[in-house]
């Protein structure tokens, strides 16, 4: 497997910022076995977007990792970018729209902003290639963009589009290689997500190694959003297999076993 | 004028070493008014070096600035795909040769190195592309190679072909963005360096201000080499202008005085 990273910003090219992240995704990918071909640093310029993208399709290269570019400002380009390089379309998702919502419901009741209004702007990032696959954000809100393209070759490359802030591309980088080494293993990969508003990360913490238990194959994993007097607390319920009637009936059951357990001991929550 | 970092060295694809030269160049030529149009990282594979610089040469790109392979292993093969790329012989060249040589003396001397003979490993470092004109190294041994290249629209490209450690690099990025700047005003440079044994580096400096008043348009830079009992000072006299004869005769004399002040309080030495 060959990957080429390609890092897009203005203030990577002018020395404001230091492009940590492409060297964070060499290190991983090695680690991964992955071979990195090639590094690219690019400005916030549609055609120089477009150019790397599509210079990607010509050589052997099986993953592409974009960073940057993805927020709802006019300068985030990078989904224009890489859709008009392989000539799809942009279209809303809905999956996409739910999470960048969930987000600024989020940020909304945690104090951070103003309004949680779904405007242009903030759909913006809802907005993602035909046949990709949204990633959420639990830290920012512009979900990762998973695409697996067909070359002409007919072989399949995997365009990841991270955002450029560290935090939030390194914890979507994980969640998307996970998706992929499953997907060429010809496994399949169902999550559920859910929000818990709850007092007490540790007391949840219980529940979650009973359902380790009663249900392998199923990883469930929490992550707090929140602080303060509300902690809310995100939940990602996931199984992997070959069967997905029987994945989704697993997480079902899991996330049913895990709101009893939460009903039946809700004093603390 | 628009620049191209062509950063070379498996160690930053697998993440092993953090690429900090290029944002070092990014930032400093920023500094400069010289954009950044890309950073481009690659592996020490002739190929792909061959491929960046051809790429620079069919777009609207002034400086191509590489980092690495420029050492005396066979791994280094950066002036061999450079000189492919740009159809240029190789060829030795005596300034580098020379320079070489006087680090490999200064080196065996400091008790660092068993042997100062000049192997075909260590000359391999003087052969550089037909036109280039070398820089002296005072940290590692490496020249720095600047080759000015016409391209097919007959404008000049100016090529840096810079090491990979750091604290060289940077060296000489300012000695060759000094040289260039004053090739772009029409202006020229002429330099000689002597090397000088001495104990108290601080009573140099007073000559050197001597010099710097009675001769204006002249400037000197000294520069430590060794340490220990025996205190080598690299001594570097610049005069710029447009009138070669000119410069060389403000040289000369202001060695001349240089070596007649120190030779008068020899003492000190």
């Amino acid at each position: 497997m060959r990957a080429v990273v390609i890092a897009i910003g203005d203030e990577l090219l002018t020395g404001r910022t230091l492009d940590y992240n492409s060297h964070w995704i060499a290190k991983r990918l090695t680690s991964l076995g992955i071979e990195v071909s090639r590094i690219v640093v690019v400005p916030d310029r549609e055609i120089d977007i477009m150019g790397e993208i599509k210079r990607c399709m010509n050589t052997n290269t099986d993953i592409i990792i974009t960073t940057g570019g993805l927020g709802p400002t006019p300068g985030d380009i990078t989904l224009d970018a890489l859709a008009k390089a392989l000539r799809i379309d942009l279209e809303l998702n809905e999956n996409a729209l739910k999470m960048v919502k969930e987000r600024y419901e989020q940020l909304f009741m945690m104090g951070y902003i103003r309004s949680k209004e779904i405007t242009p702007d903030r759909e913006k990032m809802a907005r993602i290639p035909r046949g990709a696959i949204p990633f959420y954000n639990p830290i920012g809100v512009a979900p990762g963009i998973l695409l697996p393209f067909r070359k002409e070759s007919g072989e399949t490359i995997y365009i990841l589009s991270l955002p450029g802030v560290p935090s939030e591309m390194m914890y979507l980088l994980e969640q998307m290689m996970q998706f992929i080494s499953m997907r060429l293993k010809g496994e399949l990969i169902r999550t559920r997500e859910i929000t818990l508003e709850i007092r007490d990360e540790s007391f949840v913490a219980g529940i979650l190694s009973e359902i380790n238990k009663k249900y392998p194959g199923v990883y469930v994993k929490t992550y707090p959003v929140g602080f303060g007097e509300k902690v809310l607390m995100r939940v990602i319920v996931m199984a992997r297999g070959r069967d997905p009637g029987k994945l989704d009936r697993l997480i079902t059951e899991a996330i049913e076993y895990l709101k009893k357990r939460i009903y039946e001991v809700k004093d603390n929550l």
